[in-house]
């Protein structure tokens, strides 16, 4: 059985869990929960043996594979997913569909998924409760704003050309929006991203989607 | 012409720079040279309009290639050369060698190059005349200190399975060691990984590297 270790937060976790699921594959893989005290923001916290032997990062997601491979990224274990275990169906092995698809995975992991994990991470820093609030720097939380913004604008302009069946790329895509309105719903990047933000409404409807809705992480 | 956008300090440019040169496409790409002041951790610095044009996340490496894929961060773009300019050389196109491959790229990237910078970013909060000193968190640069740690033992115990010829994984490894000697010459890593310091010492005399030695950025 491959294990994939996961959290219901986490939205790189839950782009593999959707490929998962649009590639049919639910009965081959066992979810392995991990639990994150607050403060993993800016502490080494304690993680369970199986979790790092799969990974030596010791971040979600991680993919222990049957043939005891050790995938430690979203993106490289969607790639896996897509290429070795289903035929290809969510990224063509070659030609010029393959890299616009990994694009706009690159765009939404990088420049979307990561901008909202590590203001997340920022936002932990003056949590109730925090040792060192004076450590917080909202400068730092406006970075990744911005970057998050420039991103739905490019993104806003390429959605016209999505394929009509799903991919890695759009699946990447949704998951960020999705993490905009779970995590952050004080924002606002419908109104700037409109035709985005339709796309997204319909492609949240998707069962792979409902079926992995987030929910807060156990601590 | 093929645009990467560059500094000479980043060790995710030279890890495409480095796979370049190992393909022997140097004369498809220009590079073009990037600025950062020290304030770049923190805040949305200044961008070029043509950086921002091949990147909405406006981070390097940026790739723009001459058919107008824009591919925004190393692993993709090393695969991009590797699978699509380079015939496979550094990296198999399907097979358990290339998830292995894969597997020490992600490890690599995420977990020793990933923790490099953003502790970098985190050091710079408390330079010589930094406007919030205090927002300098000495917990979280050893959070990544611990998962540098835990990713040079790990590839301690693997390299002794590198191929004899340079792949994809190993350019990555050798970009991130490498690192460790020019950010962080205080670290010491090989004492806790001396398999892997042999072979690194080794990988370091290619002309590939010899050819990339990284260097301040300009501000």
């Amino acid at each position: 059985m491959n294990k994939l270790f996961i959290t219901p937060a986490s939205h790189f976790t839950r782009k593999c869990r959707v490929t998962i699921i649009e590639l049919g594959l639910e009965a081959n893989f066992e979810m392995i929960p991990t639990s994150w005290p607050h403060n993993w923001g800016t502490d080494t916290t304690p993680y369970r043996e199986d979790f790092l032997s799969a990974s030596p990062i010791a971040r979600i997601p991680a993919l222990l594979t049957e043939e005891g491979l050790r995938l430690a990224d979203s993106s490289t274990i969607c790639e896996y997913l897509n290429d070795e275990l289903g035929n290809f169906r969510l990224c063509p092995q070659t030609g010029r569909e393959r890299w616009e698809i990994l694009s706009v995975v690159s765009i939404a992991t990088h420049g979307l998924m990561e901008a909202q994990v590590l203001r997340r991470a920022e936002m932990l820093r003056k949590r109730e409760g925090a040792s060192s609030p004076q450590e917080f720097s909202g400068n730092f939380v406006r970075k990744m704003m911005d970057r998050q913004d420039r991103c739905y604008e490019y993104l806003d302009t390429i959605c016209g050309d999505f394929r009509e069946e799903p991919d890695l790329g759009q699946i990447s895509v949704a998951c960020a929006c999705a993490t905009s309105d779970f995590r952050f719903p004080e924002d606002d990047w419908r109104n700037p991203a409109p035709r985005l933000a339709k796309w997204y409404d319909k492609f949240a409807q998707r069962p792979s989607m409902q079926l992995t809705m987030q929910g807060e992480t156990p601590r």
